[in-house]
């Protein structure tokens, strides 16, 4: 059976098998480990609504494979929310995608083979992580600290291989606002020496701002919106915000990437899932829903904030995030899958660090908390549980 | 910018971008080019009260990334489907897709580099032929005629090469069951033949079964019913039976092979659309359903046929399908690319038979005309027009 194997995967499957990293979670467990929306946030009704009203106006046209206006529609809509955050895009500039992820292997599909060098910020996304390893395993890692990326270690460390002859990177890979797992947001003037950085030294930027609308308080300017040499690619999802069982995300960039990622989409479009969304956000229009589940993951965030203050001991400390999703906590000397085991046993979880690192020993003394599914009482209560499990070894 | 490209799309980039193909259709005319379900048999009202029913069950289960029970259902039902079909899988030998495309790709994508010689029926499916070119310029192809794929000829292609140490196929893709274009159904005796073939000449097979519940009279026994070898690997789809703008379709092959495919799919999975059609299928049985749409579309080719026979020159010839979407009709001495310039004035549209084939010029005389999608008068009234056009031509 070997033999009928492309030569082109063969690199790819001497990694992990997908999703084998994920650690078992008991069911019955508080899950600070879990990246997803709140039940309680899903809009469910107004879907189901949404749906009927679709049906009922448009009869079988989302239904097929082709026909409903509303898959330009809903690309109008992601051009005018983009535009309202300073980024300009024509329709041939967008891709809907079937999330953020598709989005991600798409653009490394036509950008990454095993020569390229990918930069990633250390921690970062593991299901990234796990789609750029399919096409190469050269990487560098960009150091981060509560203000994002390193963009002075990055400077040093491209000028450093610069000088030595040894290869750069074509493509950085990065979440700049409330990262995952950090939780943290790359401040502005990192933001344009990174932009400084790609004139510099010639590469891309894959811009992931998946979180980028669930600011508490101000929302940072995307690297797309300072990008004025064409160097960013731009990711957005409504996974965060609305839905991610719907798969709906998008790439935008130039006319010619744009082109060159739907060559190799052959899923084909989703057209019944984008036509309920652009009907979705039609009748319910964005920005009145943001304000609601901003406000509500605000203060999911500080009770955990406080909580981990409240129980955890001196030497355990985390970043502050600012929006977004995740709190990320170091307890030094910890090691944070052992950790888990105990957590679990005690009725909550988390994900331990070493998932968002290159090389695991990096996040042994780290563990990534979210504030996003679980309801404010059981967030208190999974942040004591975790205390006391810290506590007690 | 073309620095930034990735080697490994260089060659596909060579090829026509996707759907550059697709001729210009007239909004206004009669679309006998349409291979969609007619309009009037995608189940609007039953998936719309089906919707409503799940998420009030449900709640928000379906719209996260996980957690619905009904993904593992609809793989459950898919199993029972094919076992009452003679084909036998477990849980872990399936995996579903986002239609039958993107199944197609996947196995592409894990068999095919640009050492692979992939051996294609002539003519095929042109989206197919497509995925293939993305990673190989290499193909056999393989004569049709009223009894599907010749494998007599085959035979001796694959001896003649075998003789004169030509590479041989490692995949062949075929749709032996109401075929599309040419409507064919391989017999049972070549059913035989090809699944021999591949013992001999070591070769794996994707049997493309999109069409094989559509059948008027009997439905022939595929493909994988009669492997043993587990030479191979069967792909499914919901998208002619219920509706194609949810993207459902399936691979089932060895556990080895599901493995290596789901590792390549980053899209994720597609909770929603997979939950709406396991919650539909349950409260709709789909033997049900298939018996009103064979009626239909066996009633519908019939008018087709009756029409071809009634209005066309007596030169024109069709094979007659026993099952399907396509009646494939040979205009001897024709262009019949610049026939549907003509047609389509007209106000009738059909499928040129050049996009079927690798090399254009073998598709010149032929075209493709689909029953499904148009109703009976519309199929009857689009005949006579393209046959008036044919007349004075």
């Amino acid at each position: 059976m070997d033999a009928f194997y492309s030569d082109n995967i063969t690199n790819a499957l001497k990694n992990d098998p997908p999703g084998e990293w994920m650690p078992y979670i008991p069911e019955d467990c508080i899950r600070l480990s879990s990246g997803f929306p709140a039940p309680s946030l899903v809009p469910v009704k107004q879907l189901k609504e949404s749906i009927g009203q679709l049906l009922d106006v448009e009869q079988d046209l989302p239904l097929h494979y082709l026909g409903t206006p509303k898959m330009d529609e809903l690309k109008q809509q992601i051009i005018e929310r983009l535009d309202q955050r300073e980024m300009k895009f024509t329709m041939d500039e967008v891709l809907v995608t079937a999330g953020a992820c598709q989005a991600i292997d798409l653009i490394a599909r036509i950008f990454v083979d095993e020569e390229t060098v990918v930069a990633v910020e250390s921690p970062t996304y593991m299901e990234a992580l796990e789609i750029y390893k399919n096409y190469t395993d050269r990487f560098i890692e960009i150091p981060m600290d509560e203000d994002g990326l390193q963009t002075e270690r990055f400077a040093k460390l491209l000028a450093d291989r610069k000088s030595k002859g040894l290869p750069l990177p074509q493509l950085l890979y990065t979440i700049p606002t409330f990262q995952n797992p950090t939780g943290t947001t790359l401040t502005e003037e990192r933001r344009r020496h990174l932009l400084e950085l790609a004139d510099t030294y010639d590469f891309l930027i894959i811009e992931d701002d998946a979180y980028g609308e669930l600011f508490f308080h101000d929302q940072p300017k995307t690297l797309k919106a300072w990008d004025k040499a064409n160097r960013v690619l731009y990711v957005g999802s409504f996974s965060k915000v609305i839905a991610p069982g719907l798969r709906i995300g998008w790439v935008s960039a130039t006319k010619e990437i744009i082109e060159k990622l739907f060559w190799f989409k052959k899923d084909l479009d989703h057209p019944f899932a984008q036509a309920v969304m652009s009907n979705y956000l039609r009748q319910y229009p964005l920005n009145k829903r943001l304000s609601l589940i901003q406000e509500s993951y605000k203060e999911k965030c500080s009770l955990m904030k406080d909580a981990l203050a409240d129980y955890m001991p001196d030497s355990v400390s985390w970043y502050v995030p600012r929006g977004g999703y995740f709190v990320w906590v170091k307890l030094p000397g910890e090691d944070t899958s052992e950790l888990l085991e105990q957590a679990t046993k005690k009725g909550v979880s988390f994900l331990p660090g070493k998932h968002f690192f290159l090389d695991e020993r990096d996040g042994r003394e780290w563990l990534r908390l979210s504030f996003s599914y679980e309801d404010s009482t059981a967030i208190v209560e999974g942040v004591k549980k975790l205390s006391e499990v810290v506590c007690n070894r």
